[in-house]
């Protein structure tokens, strides 16, 4: 009869998992039960424990709507979710690093020309960014699409906002001739994860700090080149240690430098300070080759 | 700037969540990143799926409700939950083991007296369960509860019967003064664990079989004791080493003998076939020595 001690219970659940379809999910299972195992072992986890654990997982997928993916928010905050971006880092030859997508982006926004400001009008201190998207050859590309969404100046997304169809800090830019980009926008304030579910009550419990620091998401795609999925970072700003999404990659801070009313990165003159970051993005091959 | 590689994320994470409180909690949220972690790293989980992981998550705890707990079916089909109880299991001087309590046990079911039938009116052939609860020692216990709860000659549970608020198939027995007590009910059948959820779609890409061998459930409370929640089953049956849920024990199995017609275990003379099985249950003091 099997079954008849600890590690009698480990082999054989491995062992019937190992049999998922296909291979790929025979390994990712029969390693998570033997990882889930170790794990109960390790803390001797108790019944009521396990019970409570089913509770709050049950809560945190009530919590989950086509808005709120409260387990991805539980990755994010467990270091799971950066991990993962890391294990799947094929960096080389001074490529930008990639990190969170994390749960703002919005698909569709609109293309919208050099220089044009995605604000939509929320208030805040005027930022440029600008820069260039190069391969790892240092050879400029054209035409490559930057999808660029951040918080507005209260560390609000749009896609937050209820009954919010308003565009407004998210659009498509695409790089000219010399693979030059320009980027008018607002400063974003640093925010919170949503504390009000599962996640955040877990947080609660523990010295762990909900912000995220001040971030300006990048999604850089061309053709034949690896899909970048990145944040930029204000230097010196807050929270970019304590980063509660662990996504802050020391290669992604960028100064947002301030300039007095004056010329301003596009060409116009400016009434009022501004400020200006620049980042020169670097896109590697595609890993399979196509273009 | 930390976290610059896969270490320090680990690191980091674990640190951060060490800072939990209780201590408990600190121990087990921080043991939980780094198994997390470990094996994310192993079998260096992809993007995709760590998103798909989160759906999946999210459409499990969308199949819980009151009735239904999707997380410890996965639990307990991962072998998870038996792990735990065999953990929990400070097993000493002959004592029954524990096993799973499993999802249909309904508080509150009546106390009848010996030898009563509780199937309800329940189709199927009549079982009497019998046998005397003891202290490590061989003492009889007195007034011993023994709450029993089985699924039907069908594998249907009481509890899974949409708008069914019948008592069958549960009931409360109390041992006499010598330690003794006599169950009557029907024989149960094997029964699948619910396919029709996440959990279920999961268990149908492997060769795993859903189904747990025809058992008995008992729950054996006495002051002074160790509660003890614990699964007999039968012998020879279909399922015992495949059990979807890793309940079975050795020490737990035993035989549903085939009488004739004739008198039986209750004092009763039956005018048809009946099945007998006797079991004696040890209890050992609590652990924490109240009584
Ligand atoms: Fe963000
Ligand atoms: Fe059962």
């Amino acid at each position: 009869m099997t079954f008849a001690d600890e590690d009698d219970i480990t082999e054989s659940a491995a062992r019937r998992w190992a049999t998922a379809r296909p291979g790929r999910a025979a390994e990712v299972m029969s390693a998570l039960v033997r990882h889930l195992h170790a794990f109960a072992r390790e803390v001797r986890l108790t019944e009521d424990e396990l019970t409570a654990a089913a509770d709050w997982l049950a809560a945190a997928g009530h919590a989950c709507d086509g808005e709120r993916q409260e387990f991805v928010l539980a990755s994010d905050v467990l270091g799971l979710s950066r991990l993962v971006v890391q294990l799947d880092d094929r960096l080389r030859d001074g490529a930008t690093p990639a990190t969170l997508m994390g749960p703002f982006h919005i698909d569709g926004s609109p293309t919208v020309p050099y220089g044009h400001d995605m604000s939509g009008g929320a208030p805040g201190e005027p930022l440029f960014l600008t820069g260039t998207v190069t391969d790892t050859d240092g050879k400029p590309l054209t035409d490559v699409v930057l999808d660029v969404w951040h918080a507005d100046a209260d560390g609000a997304y749009t896609s937050r906002i209820p009954e919010s169809d308003e565009v407004r800090l998210r659009a498509k830019y695409r790089t000219r001739q010399d693979g030059t980009f320009c980027v008018r926008t607002i400063v974003p304030r640093a925010y919170s994860i949503p504390m009000d579910g599962p996640v955040g009550a877990l947080v609660r419990t523990t010295d762990i700090d909900p912000h995220h620091a001040p971030h300006i998401h990048c999604l850089v795609d061309h053709p034949g080149h690896e899909k970048l999925v990145t944040i930029l970072y204000q230097q010196d700003s807050e929270f970019l240690d304590s980063n509660v999404v662990f996504a802050t990659r020391p290669e992604l801070i960028t100064a947002f430098t301030r300039h007095p009313p004056g010329p301003a990165p596009d060409g116009s003159t400016l009434d009022r300070p501004f400020r200006h970051a620049t980042y020169d993005f670097v896109l590697q091959p595609r890993a399979d080759g196509r273009r």
